[in-house]
Parts: structure tokens; sequence; C-alpha cells
């Protein structure tokens, strides 16, 4: 039995160990198919990273296909039951890294976007591939550059579709319409150090800072809304002490990261903090590292578009739903671009034998498909 | 000009570098004179400590002086203005590791004696020295088995002055009547690990703690009495999180320490520990590590006798205290001894440039030797 379309071009990528910031040839492969199809091409390379920007058509409204080629590590080899790096299909499924997050995805979004050309071949608007291989790492130099160089060209992308696998249990049932926001506080509360037995002389600045924090964890920031779970504060690192049982520090190092929904700004959630700590009259130096605002595409042509595509596929609407970690969606929501992403089950990505259905494979092709019939044709 | 008696006999003792658990032939030198003033002497070998037990005479009361020869390093000797281990008279100042903890007050015991000796050879009870070179180490081979040894063979000391440094400004200023105990808590509070981005399927077991820990920290344990502070609670260790700032830790490790008073047991604390913690329905191990009952030794011959030997000396009665760390003398209390700490100033134990003033030394030998004649003559 010959592969399909997707299924061939899935295991084209797969085989390539492109580990974060490494493409391996991935994007070549994409434009060689992108090319013959009437896509023109940009190569922007920054630093270690390896971009694509490819646009068929010059009239808006743009729609764009975003996604990486590459990959977290494989993690343990001896606990694969393939070679990460050998696409293997087994019962229906297609293993190996990448598998699900995410060369499934971008294998049907070009065989989609070659069956859309070959029966519009004059559509409206113009499709474009924004691609990177620096998702998974340190996301300086990938998408966020390319918006940053689109952006000043005023290329604006009015939709996108973000091949991150969005999905529980079966392709199509979640679909992400949104994402909260990310910012992390590193805050070291200063004490005076001492000897135990002599606390009059110290400042236990753990002790100091007990009833501040608790109070942080213990805050409701907002009620969330229709489309955002409430900001959720999390303590997810603290240190003190010198190891001695008689030494009472002087300072005390407490991380804290909030995802936060569209419903507090990230000036909200600095100030109230900083409340906090300084009615408990704590003495501290608070750094901010700012992760991405939070962003939602409400109801509009991509939305509809998704979820009528969707539902004609699964014959069920997908759910809506904005939780989850972030995704380069963030940069690409801050051009005011509508963004849904939409990929396969998630339950495998970043662990050793990742795999995804290659019924699903199938599924997501028409879908995305389906999406440009609606958007551009 | 020659070197007094108790000066003399000091130098000898800083000349010996006797760094925890090593003696370096100081106790021998003690031995050499001990013995020409018809003291019997035990050398008692535990491991690698060095202690010793010499006695003059076979009646009650048994009154000892107890004590170390060892020494903690002397740091950084770049920042030492004269060699730490080559004694050196600055301007009325005697300098070098352990001229304060404790050989001076060593030189004075043993001078002390003689003298005592001399003008009384036919003392009621009997005088000894317990003498360890593990004082500021482990305290596992040191005076509490030579105290094992003792209540084996029945032989209980009945008043007892430990030579640690008790004074603040000037010698005898400040007697150590009791100190309090120590007793350390460390608890593994057990949570869920998770990405920061699902809370509801991970549990922070920071968050989960710090209301617990809060209590704790504002706990009056209890009001102390006339010659304790009250209890005091401090935790000088915390740590919790893997390092990245996007997952919930698993566990937390709070370690917690109390100095308490004899207004507290230590099936009180741990009750009221466990209480906390419980109430807040934290899943949580707890180990503990217990350092020392208080002690505390009121009226009687001892304190009367050093009471009246400082203020025959100073023209001034010390102050009684019971707050600072630890010391052997706790070992010595558990026999039902009356223990009382009086020694020099403590203000350089410990530091670089250790050193003690030349005249308080010869105070001291005068105060030891008035005690001796209060009790003893
Ligand atoms: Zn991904
Ligand atoms: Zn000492």
């Amino acid at each position: 039995m010959t592969d399909s379309a997707v299924l061939s071009l899935a295991k084209d990528l797969i085989g390539r160990p492109s580990v974060t910031p490494i493409d391996e040839g991935c994007q070549e492969l994409m434009i060689s198919r992108l090319e013959a199809i009437g896509f023109s091409i940009e190569r922007l390379v920054f630093e270690d990273t390896t971009n694509l920007w490819a646009r068929r058509g010059t009239e808006a409204p743009l729609f764009a296909f975003a996604g990486h080629t590459d990959v977290v590590p494989s993690g343990p080899v001896e606990q694969w039951h393939t070679p990460p790096f050998e696409p293997t299909v087994i019962d229906g499924y297609l293993h190996g890294r990448g598998a699900a997050d995410m060369k499934g995805s971008l294998a049907a979004m070009v065989i989609a976007a070659e069956r859309f050309v070959a029966e519009n071949p004059d559509h409206k608007g113009s499709i474009a591939f924004l691609i990177t291989s620096d998702e998974e790492g340190p996301f300086i130099n990938g998408t966020t550059r390319v918006v940053d160089t689109l952006v000043e060209r005023n290329e604006i992308i009015d939709m996108c579709i973000v091949g991150e696998p969005s999905s529980t249990h079966a392709v199509g049932d979640v679909v992400k319409n949104g994402r909260r926001g990310s910012i992390t506080g590193d805050v070291i509360i200063k004490g005076i150090q001492g000897h135990v037995a002599y606390p009059q002389l110290a400042r236990n600045p753990i002790h100091q800072a007990l009833p501040a924090l608790a109070e942080l964890a213990a805050t409701q920031w907002d009620q969330g809304n229709a489309y955002f779970p409430p900001t959720s504060f999390q303590i997810p690192n603290v240190a003190s002490g010198t190891g001695a049982s008689n030494v009472i520090p002087g300072d005390f190092h407490v991380q804290f990261n909030l995802r936060f929904s569209t419903e507090s700004t990230v000036d909200d959630i600095k100030s109230r903090i900083h409340s906090v700590l300084d009615a408990h009259g704590l003495e501290y130096d608070l750094a901010w590292t700012f992760s991405g605002h939070p962003f939602l595409t409400d109801t509009g042509t991509l939305l509809d578009a998704v979820v009528k595509a969707v539902d004609e596929v699964n014959h069920q609407k997908p759910e809506l739903l904005t939780t989850g970690g972030t995704s380069d969606g963030r940069f690409i929501a801050q051009m005011g671009t509508q963004v849904i992403e939409l990929g396969p089950v998630n339950a495998t990505i970043h662990k050793v034998n990742e795999c995804v259905k290659i019924a699903d494979l199938e599924k997501l092709t028409d879908m995305y498909q389906k999406v440009l019939e609606k958007a551009l044709a």
C-alpha cells in the first residue's frame, strides 16, 4: 500500500533530526513543494535559527499557517519502542519525535495548500506559511523576529492557524482561540543574618515574608470570563538558608509565575503584588520577566471558518479553550491577527514514543483545506 | 618582665594548634600540673577524641571545672594581625586562636587549683577537671561520654563551673546559670508536581504550607520565666522547586529550630507543631533532631559561691542569664549537677584576631579560686 500524501511528507520530516534550533532541511522540503504551486519564498536566518516566510498572492486578506520544524530532544532512547528519528507506522499510528508536535501538522498544511490551490488557482487574498526552527527553545530568533520583519514593512497577517497540538482525545475536539499571558517575578526578601540563639539581633526574611506570600497565594486576581479561566498565581521556586540549622538567613528568594486572563493587565498585576509586599513592610528587590500578553480570537471570519470546518469533518463542533501553556500564537496575535490553534492530539508530545493517529492527519488535512476554502475561496 | 603563671600557661596552650578533635598535647600539659598537686588522672580516649578526668580527693561534695582544649579553625590567616597559633601580647591583650574560647579559662582553672591546694591541702570534698577535645565539633565522643562513664560508676558531680566565655564587656559581668534547650525539625510537605499552566492537575506544597508556617512563626510558645526568655522558633532553611518557572514543585522542605525555656517540654513542642500542620490539612514527613534539654541552676551553694566570688573581685554582682547557644553544660546538668558558666568576654570568639585581656585572666583566676574556697574550704 502506498503512503498517502500527508503520511509520506510527515515521514520525510520526522526522518530529519531537527532538535531546536536545527532545521535539518525540513524547511527546504516544504519550500520545494510550495514553490511548485506558486509561493514566493523568503529564507529569514537570524543567528542560529532558520525561518521561512512563504506567500502566494499579494492581495488581502492574508491567511497564514504557522508552525515550527524544530522538535524537543528524544529523551532516553532506550525507552522508545522505535528509533525516535525513524518514522514508523504501528497499528494505524505514526511514531517518531515530532509526529504530533508538529511535523504532522506541517505536512497537513502543505497538502491542504496543494489541494486548495489545485482547485482554486485564482483564490482571493493570499496564503502564507510562517515557519521557524526555534519554537521549543528560547523563542528569541524565531517567530517573534519574523513578525517584527513583517510589521516593519506593514505586511500584516489577518488570519492565522497555528498547528500546535490542541486536541485532547480526537483531532479537532478542542481548538485554542486564545492563550493566557504569562509573567514571572523573582523577589529577594531581605532580612538580617544572625544566630538562631540571638533572634533579637537578626531579622528572619522567611518569617517576615510568610504572611505576604500566604496572602498572594490566596488572592483572587480576577474571575476570568467566558473564554478565560481566572488568572492563576503559582510559586514554583523558593530558596533560603545557609544549610546550618543555627543560622537565621539574610535573604529569601521567592519566584512566582502568573498565567493571566484578558481581565487583568500586566500593570495591574505588578502593582497589586507590590502593594501586598509593601503592606507587609518587606524590604525586597523584585525583577520581572514578561513572557507574553494574553490574546483572544472571538467570533469572526477565522473562528467561524474553523468551527464549521471541524464540524463538517467530525460532525461535532470543537470546544473553544484558552487553557494550557504559551505558544508562538502570542507573538502573531500582537499584529492584531485573528489566531486559532488547531492540531493533533497532544497526549504524547514531549514524551517518549510520541505518535499521531494517521487517520487524524488525514482529517486535519481536510480541516485545514476547508478553512482555506471558507476564508479564501 | 616575667609572664604571670596564668599568662604563661595560656600561652603554652595557645601554641598548640588543637583544632577539633585534636588535643595536640594540651591535656598532657594540664596533667603534669595537676598530678604535681595530687590529682589522680584518667585519660578517656573515645574514637578521635581525647578526654581527661582528673580528681583530687574521694569525698563529697564533688566540685568540677569543665572545659575543652579544642578550638575552631583559624579561618583566613591573612586576616589575622598575628599568627593564630603563636600567642602574642599586644597592649595588654593576649592574641591567638583559643585565647578566649577557652584556653585562657583552662589556664585560670589550673592556676586557681594550684593556689587553692597550696593554701588548703586538706580541703573538704573533691576537686575535679572534666576536659574534652570535642566541644566545638559533633559533641559525640566528648563530655557526653565522660558523663556516661561517671554515671555508670555513680560518680556524680555536685557542682560544676564551665569555663565558656560568658562575659559581655568585662570578665564576670555575666554568668550563665542555665541554657535553653534546642530541637530541630525537618519537614517535607508533599504536594503533586505539575505544570503551572494546569494548576488544577497539581497541588503546590508551598501554597499549602504558607498559612501553617505563618501560624508557627507567629506562635507564642510560652512567656519564659524569671530566668529564661520565651521559647523562640526560627526557620533557618527552606527549599523547593525544580528551578524552572513553569513547574509546580512536588515537595517543599522546611527546617525549623526552637530554643526552648524550662516552661516548654520537648513533647509539648512536638505535639503543638504537629497540631498546626495537621489542622492545615498538610501531608508531610517530619524528622526531629534533639540537641539538648534546657537546664537551670537556681539559688544554691554554687550560685551563691559564684555571685560572691565575682562580687569580691569586681565589686559588682554578675548578671544571671540563660541566653545564647548550647554548651557542654547541658550534658553535665543531666546528672543533676549545679552548673554555672563563668569565663572571659566573648566578643572575639570564633572570629579572626581572637584575644583576651590579660587583666581579665588574672581576675578570672581569682574568681575561680574564691569559688573553690567558698565551696570546699
Ligand atoms: Zn509545538
Ligand atoms: Zn567554647
